[in-house]
C-alpha cells in the first residue's frame, strides 16, 4: 500500500538515470551471474523463512546466545545445501547476509581447511581426510597467542611406541580459544602444535584431530566449548580446547611439507616452506571483498532511509515542512562518499583477486615470484579496506540517527561486524606495517620484481593546479602523497639509525609514519584500480556515474574527516592550500550530480530485502508501518499482550517498591 | 595467586612516578569524594552480586532481550536504593558502570523530569506530580520524529465539557517510540503533544498523563511496547506508545509557562520561552561527561591488557621472546593519546558544568544574556566529546585484537554504549551546525556577550616556529586555526550568497566547512579548558604528567589518524609543513615519558574492578586465568559439560546429515 515514504522513495528512484541492471552486471561480473545470484538467494531465503519480510527476522525475536548460534546452523545448513544441490559457490566466501563465511558454523571447511589440506596434506591424507561427513576447525589461537604462530604453546610428542602423537595443552595460555566451530559443531581439528620428538623441539606443525565420534561425543582427553557472545559473529560457536594428552595417530600429521617417521626421523620436504601460503592470501582477498559489500549494504540501508525520513526545516529557510534528511549536504557528502568507497574497493579488490589467480597458476609450477609483492598486495587492501569500511559502516548507522541504533535497522550488526574484520586474518596495524617493510625495502633500493605494484608509486609526476577531476591527475597526486610519506618515514628511519639506534628501535619508533605511509599507498592503489576498472567499460551513463564516484571517492580522500593524514596531500609538487577551496567546490558539483543517482546506485548492489533484514532500509522504502509492524511482534511485546501489557512480576519485584525504603 | 600476567602488571605499576591517590583526587574533585564514591560503589555491587569478580557477570551469561532487561532493573533499582539510604547523587547521572543514568529504567526520572517539573510544572502542579512512588518516561520522540520538535504529531484536543485533554495518536509515524521506561517501567509520562483548542493549533505543550495503575495495568485507551534490541542500553526498556483517545485532567499540561482555562482560553504567562532549557544543558554535560569515563574505561581495559598481553617479537629484533604489546610504539599511540582525550574531555567539563551552574544562577533572577553562549558550550561538548570518545573507545577495541571482541572483555558494551551518546540529547552533526552557526554569527560582528567563550578564539595569534611543548604556544596554534577555518567557512557562505544563493542554500552547500570550523573550535577550547584546569593544581609529579598528557592531546590532534582536517594545522601563520618532523619527534618523547605511567593513569580514575566488567582488564592483570574461569561457566557450557560436552540436538539435526542430500 503506497503511504508518504514509500512515494518518496518512488520519487526518489525515479530520478536515476542509471541502468541498475546494467550496473549491476557490472558489479557481479555478467548478467547471467546477477541471475543465478538472485535464485540462490531466493531459494535460501525460502529455506530460511528470511523471505517473508513482514515478518520479524529471526535474529531480532531470538537474540540470547544460544538463539543467535542456532539461527547460524540454520542458514549455514541452508546455504551448503543449497551450494551442493545447484552446483555453485556465492556462499564460499559470504554467508547469504554478507558475512564473511565463517559467520556460519559450517563457513571454515571451505574457507580454510580445504586449502589447508590441498597444500599441507600428502595424496594419502587427502583421500582419508576430504570427509563430506566431517565438520571442521581451524584450531591454531591459544587463549595466549594469536597470529605470532611461533609462540603457540600446544604440543604433539611423538610417541614412538604406539607410532603415534600426543597433543597437549601444558597451560592455561596454551589452550586453543577462538576457532570457530570448535566448540558444539565440528568433528575434526586442523590442529596447530609444536611438533616435539624427543628432546628436540621442531616447531609448528598441523595436525588432524578428531575431536567428536559419529554421534556428537567427545574423544577422550578433549574438552570443548563456547567462549560466549562476541560484539558479532555470534552464529558461529567460536570455542576453546583443552587437551590431555590426547593420543592420534602418526600418519595425522599433514606431511606433504615435512614428515615424521615411524622410528622419529624428521625430515623437511623440497616444497616451499610457504607452501601454504595462498589459503592466507585466499583468505585476505575475501575480507576485503566483504567489507565491499558490507560497507554497500550500510551505506544502502542509510541513503534508502534518509529519503523517506523527514526531520527538521533547512537553516535560515522559508519553508516550514519537514525535508528528507538527504536534502541536508552533510547527509549527501557522509553517505554517498562511503558508497564511493565501497565501489572502490570493491573494484580493487577484483586486481587483488587476479594477482592471487596469478600466483596459484605460477606457484602450481614452483614459480614463487610473484610471492613477495602478492602478499602485500593482498595484506594492504585487506587492512585498508577493512579500516574505512568499518569507519564508514559506523558513520552511516550515525547517520540514521536513533533508528539506525536499533537492532532491527540492520546497522548495528553490520558495523560489528565489520569490526571485526579489522582484527581477523591479520590484524590491520600488523598489516599496514608489512606493506610499510616492503616500501622500506623500494626505498633502500632493494632489488624488487619489476612488475611490483608499490614500485612505480615512488616516481612523483603530479603538478599542482591541475583538473582534479581528471583521472590521470588524481592518480598522480595519490602517488606522489604516497611517495612523500613513504620518503618521510625512510628519512625518519635513516636518522634514527644514524644517530646510534637499532633497527629494529628506530623501525619501532617511527611505527606511526610507516603505518601512514602504507595507508596512503593503499589509498592510491584502491585509486589506481578502480579508475581502470572503469577505463575498461563500454562507454555509457554507467561508466560516466562511476567516473563522478572516482571522484569523489579521491576527493573524500582529502577532505573526509574519515581520512587520514589529509596534511599530507598538501605541499611542493602537491596541492597547495589554496586549492583546498577547489576541492571543496568540485566536492559539492559531485554532490548535485550524484544524489539523484543515489537510490539507484545502492539497487545496483542488488540486495534483497531479506539479506539486509532492515525494517528502514528495504527497497519499497516502507520504514516506519514495517518498524511498527516488527516492533508489535518482538516476543516480549507478544508476551506482555497476552496478560494484559504488563510484565507483572518485574512491576511486583521492582517498580511498586521504589520508594519503600 | 602470581602468576606471568600479574608479575607484568605489578611490574608495570611499579614504573608509575605519580601518586595514584592524588591523581584520584583530583579527578573525582577531593579525597573524601574519592571515599565516598569507593563506599557507595562497593555497596551496590555487593547489592547486586557484582562484586565477586571470580564470578561471570550475568550480563555475559543471560543476555536476551527480557535479561538484559531485568539487569537493568536490578542494577537501576540498587543504584536508586543506595542514593536514598545514603544521600549522595552519585548515579544521578551515571549508573554505576559509567552508563548514562537512562541505561536503567528508573534514571528517567532525575535525568528528565525532575527539572522539567521544576521549570514546566506550577507550585500546585510540582507537589501533585513529585511523587516518589511514582516512575515516570519523557515522552517526546515519535517514529517519525526526531529532535525536530515541532514535527511532532501526537494531539492533544481540549474538551470543555469534560474539563480535560484527549490524547490521541492519529497516524502511524505519530506514535510514541525511543521514550526509556516506557514499555513496562514507568507509571506515568510526560508526553509532549500539539495542543489543539477547537480549530486552533497552539504548538507542542507537555502533559502529564498516568500510563498504568498503581498495580501496573495499563490505562484506557493506552497500548505501550517495547523497541526491542538495540546496540546497547537494552537495560532500559525503551518503549513505544499509542493514545486512543486517552482524557486526562485539564490541570495535567505543565502550566507554568502557558495555561489553557476551563472555558478554553489559551495565555501564556511571562517566563522566558526558553525557561525549560537548563534541563537540556545540564543533560548534555552528563553526556559529555559520561564520555570521559566511558573513554576512560575503554583505555584503562586496553592498557591494562596490553601490559600483560605478550606478542610478537619487535621487527628486525634479536630477541626471539614475545614482548607485551605495550612495547609497540604504535599501540603507545594509540592508547595514551586516547587516555589523554579523556582527560581532556574530563577537565573541559568541569569548566561547562560551571557555566550550566551560572546560567542557572542568573536564570532564577531572570537573566538569560548567557544563555546563547552556554547552549553553544554545553551543544558542542557534547558533540566532540562524544566524537572523539566513541573513536577512541572503537580503536582501544582494536588495539586489543580478539580479546577485545569478545563481550567478557567488556570493550564491545561501552563501544556500543559511547556510540549511543553521538546521538542522544542532540545528534553531534546538528549540534556542531549549532556551534557553526554561533561562531558565523560572531564572523559577522553581531552583538556577541564581550563573555563569550568563542569571541576569542577569532584573534589568531600563533607564530610559527615555537615550542609546542609549551601550553600557551599550543592554544595560540589551535585558536589562530579554529579562526581560519570559521574564516574560510564564512568566506564561502559569503561567495555563495554573491552569485545569487539564498542564505539557506549557501548554509547548505558549506555544511562540511562550517561542521569542521565548528570542531576546530571544540578542539580548541578542550585544549584551553584542559590547560587552565592544570594550570590551577599544586606544583608536583601529578601535574607534570597531566602537563604531558596536554601536550600528547594537542599533538596528536595534529597528527592522529583519528583527528579530522589535520590538513588544517599547516599554513601561513601556522605549523609550516616541514615542521611535522618536529611533532612526530616530540610526539615520541611524550610516548616515552608517559608510557611508564600509563598503569597509573588508568588507576587513578579508581574503577572498581565490578565496574569495569572485563575479563582482560582487571586490575590485578589477571586476564587469562579469569577469561578462562568465565568461560567456563558460561551457561551453555555448563549446560553441555552436564550433557558429556555436547548438544544433542544441534548435532543430531544440523550436523550429522551435513553432506546427506
Amino acid at each position: 500500500m503506497a503511504n508518504r515514504q514509500t512515494q518518496l522513495m518512488t520519487e526518489a528512484r525515479a530520478r536515476g538515470t542509471i541502468n541498475t541492471t546494467k550496473l549491476a552486471g557490472i558489479i557481479h561480473g555478467g548478467d547471467e551471474i546477477v541471475r543465478l545470484r538472485r535464485e540462490a538467494w531466493s531459494r535460501v531465503e525460502a529455506a530460511t523463512g528470511a523471505s517473508e519480510t513482514s515478518k520479524l527476522p529471526v535474529q531480532y525475536a531470538l537474540a540470547s546466545r544460544e538463539d543467535l548460534y542456532r539461527e547460524g546452523l540454520q542458514e549455514g545448513k541452508a546455504a551448503q545445501d543449497d551450494m551442493k544441490r545447484y552446483h555453485h559457490t556465492f556462499f564460499d566466501v559470504f554467508t547469504p547476509r554478507y558475512r564473511l563465511s565463517n559467520y556460519s558454523p559450517f563457513g571454515l571447511t571451505t574457507w580454510l581447511i580445504k586449502p589447508t589440506l590441498e597444500h599441507m596434506a600428502t595424496q594419502e591424507q587427502k583421500k582419508r581426510f576430504q570427509n563430506p561427513d566431517w565438520n571442521w576447525a581451524y584450531a591454531q589461537t591459544e587463549l595466549g597467542h594469536g597470529t605470532f604462530v611461533r609462540g603457540l604453546e600446544t604440543t604433539a610428542s611423538f610417541d614412538q611406541a604406539r607410532d603415534a602423537f600426543v597433543i597437549h595443552s601444558p597451560t592455561t595460555t596454551s589452550s586453543k580459544y577462538w576457532p570457530g566451530s570448535l566448540a558444539f559443531s565440528a568433528s575434526h581439528a586442523v590442529v596447530m602444535a609444536r611438533l616435539l620428538i624427543g628432546e628436540r623441539d621442531h616447531g609448528i606443525h598441523a595436525f588432524v584431530v578428531q575431536l567428536r565420534d559419529a554421534d556428537g561425543s567427545l574423544m577422550q582427553g578433549i574438552e570443548l566449548g563456547d567462549i560466549g557472545l562476541k560484539s558479532s559473529y555470534n552464529q558461529n560457536d567460536n570455542g576453546y580446547a583443552r587437551f590431555d594428552h590426547v593420543s592420534i595417530p602418526r600418519d595425522n600429521m599433514l606431511m606433504a611439507r615435512s614428515q615424521v617417521s615411524k622410528n622419529g626421523i624428521y625430515s623437511t620436504l623440497a616444497a616451499h616452506p610457504k607452501a601454504a601460503y595462498s589459503t592466507m592470501l585466499v583468505g585476505r582477498v575475501g575480507v576485503a571483498q566483504s567489507a565491499a559489500f558490507q560497507l554497500a549494504q550500510a551505506t544502502t540501508i542509510a541513503i534508502r532511509y534518509s529519503v523517506v525520513r523527514e526531520q527538521g526545516t533547512p537553516a535560515f529557510g522559508i519553508q516550514s515542512n519537514e525535508v528528507p534528511v538527504m536534502h541536508y549536504k552533510s547527509q549527501q557528502y557522509r553517505l554517498l562518499t562511503s558508497l564511493a568507497n565501497a565501489y572502490a574497493i570493491h573494484f580493487a579488490t577484483r586486481h587483488a583477486e587476479e594477482m592471487v589467480k596469478d600466483f596459484e597458476r605460477r606457484q602450481a609450477g614452483g614459480d614463487y615470484s610473484t610471492m613477495a609483492n602478492v602478499h602485500v598486495v593482498t595484506a594492504g587492501i585487506k587492512a585498508w579496506a577493512t579500516s574505512v569500511g568499518f569507519d564508514g559502516a559506523a558513520d552511516a548507522r550515525k547517520a540514521c540517527g536513533g533508528h539506525g541504533y536499533l537492532s532491527m535497522s540492520g546497522l548495528p550488526e553490520v558495523v560489528d561486524a565489520m569490526d571485526a574484520l579489522c582484527t581477523l586474518e591479520g590484524d590491520n596495524i600488523v598489516m599496514f606495517q608489512q606493506v610499510a617493510r616492503h616500501l622500506m625495502k623500494i626505498m633502500e633500493g632493494n632489488k624488487v620484481d619489476p612488475n611490483d605494484s608499490m614500485r612505480h608509486t615512488c616516481e612523483p609526476i603530479y603538478s599542482a593546479s591541475q583538473n582534479l577531476l581528471d583521472s590521470t591527475t588524481q592518480k598522480n597526486l595519490f602517488k606522489h602523497r604516497a611517495t612523500n610519506l613513504a620518503r618521510r618515514a625512510f628519512n625518519s628511519l635513516q636518522k634514527s639509525q644514524a644517530v646510534g639506534k637499532s633497527k629494529s628501535d628506530a623501525w619501532n619508533e617511527h611505527a606511526m609514519l610507516l603505518i601512514s605511509a602504507a595507508k596512503a599507498h593503499f589509498s592510491s592503489i584502491v585509486l589506481d584500480q578502480f579508475a581502470s576498472q572503469i577505463d575498461i567499460l563500454d562507454a555509457g551513463r554507467e561508466r560516466e556515474v562511476l567516473r563522478h564516484l572516482q571522484s569523489l571517492f579521491a576527493l573524500a580522500q582529502i577532505t573526509s574527516p574519515l581520512s587520514p593524514d589529509t596534511a599530507s596531500f598538501f605541499g611542493p609538487g602537491l596541492l597547495h592550500e589554496s586549492e583546498m577551496e577547489v576541492v571543496h567546490q568540485q566536492t559539492n558539483v559531485l554532490l548535485d550530480t550524484l544524489v539523484p543517482e543515489a537510490v539507484a546506485l545502492t539497487d545496483a548492489w542488488d540486495f534483497s530485502d531479506a539479506s539486509l533484514a532492515s525494517a528502514i532500509g528495504m527497497k519499497d522504502g516502507n520504514a516506519y508501518e514495517r518498524l511498527m509492524s516488527w516492533t508489535k511482534q518482538l516476543p516480549m511485546n507478544v508476551e506482555a499482550a497476552e496478560r494484559g501489557g504488563m510484565l507483572k512480576d518485574v512491576w511486583e519485584r521492582y517498580i511498586q517498591p521504589k520508594a519503600k525504603l
